[in-house]
């Protein structure tokens, strides 16, 4: 069994998604960011970082496993889901794996911040952040306008990892207009069953309004 | 032979650090930023977010890889190379190299934005990215004071990956003090002679203050 420790926002998602889709038992836990559970020492010891998700493998000596994009490589490796062959396919799935890791997700992110969250208003701060997205939302419609999926003929965790992020577009206060082949896949991607029940997991809790509040007392922190 | 496209940052540096590391034969193309060489449709081609590193194999039908992570993964799979063969140490260095990619980089990165390039001062973004990369160095710290190298007893792709952004913290703005563990990991990372190859290729050239005006004109297009 594996043990997952998460909350509802788009890496914990990609955690949820790539246990739906590969079909694999899992426990879900669900973290209470707003009362901030991710930095008490019992979850430090799993994950140094204090950031959700993190899966606990209890068929691999309890072996824990932080960062998203690692926990995904972990489980398509471990349990031979969603694990490329061709050398060339995999690195492409590698490719647009960091490709979200390291600019999608930290750009709409610091985009949510600025726009949602942060003590005061910088209008040059949001604008570079939301700019940025929208110009990562571009490249992936170029790529996108080349093949079916990210990787190639095949749907990857590079989909999984991106698609987590892009479809919260609006929160962050960024348009889809004009990018024809993003939300030709975006569709595709939200048609999969695995995908649509990966998403809900674990249900948002509680008032949204207050959800907001304390996000924002987690960015002052 | 391998051909590397790439500048003197750290991103680049994770490219020709791992070459340097891995005894692989490349060549080294050196790409103007100031001139916006990595926009050009030729580069483009390579990597359709236009930025460096990107490598294209020869050896293997001209394939391109673009995204620093996925280039050390791809380095270390297709020849075997700094490849750990222990599935546990294989993910703790995918692990840490994510941190990398999604921590360490863009948090590090917005800091020199706003401390270094940014167009109005912005004390609250500055304060952000700092406190921000100070606590993701703790991160580190902590980790270096239970094993050695970040996967655990043996050098990894992950020093690289950290290092490579780490050295660069007074450019960030962001102080190592007190932090003894990551100060001997640094140490101990800065007399590898091919960590200090790497991090000479390409050499920087021209005036320093002009590399920071034309950064300053790039933040704003």
């Amino acid at each position: 069994m594996i043990e997952l420790y998460t909350s509802a926002t788009p890496n914990g998602y990609k955690a949820t998604v790539t246990l739906e889709e590969m079909g694999l038992d899992y426990n879900l836990h669900h973290v209470q960011l707003q009362e901030n559970e991710q930095k008490r020492p019992e979850f430090l010891k799993m994950n140094p970082n204090g950031r959700i998700p993190v899966i606990v493998d209890k068929n691999n000596d309890d072996f824990a496993v932080f960062e998203s994009g690692a926990i995904m490589l972990y489980l398509a490796e471990t349990y031979d889901k969603l694990n490329p062959k061709d050398p060339k396919e995999r690195s492409r799935m590698i490719q647009w794996l960091m490709f979200q890791m390291g600019g999608i997700g930290p750009m709409m992110g610091q985009a949510n911040v600025f726009y949602r969250y942060f003590p005061e208003k910088l209008p040059s701060a949001i604008e570079r952040y939301q700019n940025e997205s929208r110009r990562l939302f571009e490249v992936l419609n170029t790529r996108l306008g080349e093949s079916e999926y990210l990787a190639g003929d095949n749907f990857s965790l590079a989909d999984i990892a991106n698609w987590c992020w892009v479809r919260t577009h609006d929160w962050s206060g960024v348009s889809l207009d004009g990018l024809e082949n993003l939300k030709r896949w975006m569709n595709t991607i939200s048609e999969r069953p695995a995908c649509q029940r990966g998403v809900t997991k674990p249900e948002r809790m509680g008032d949204p309004d207050e959800l907001v509040k304390s996000a924002q007392k987690m960015v002052q922190r």
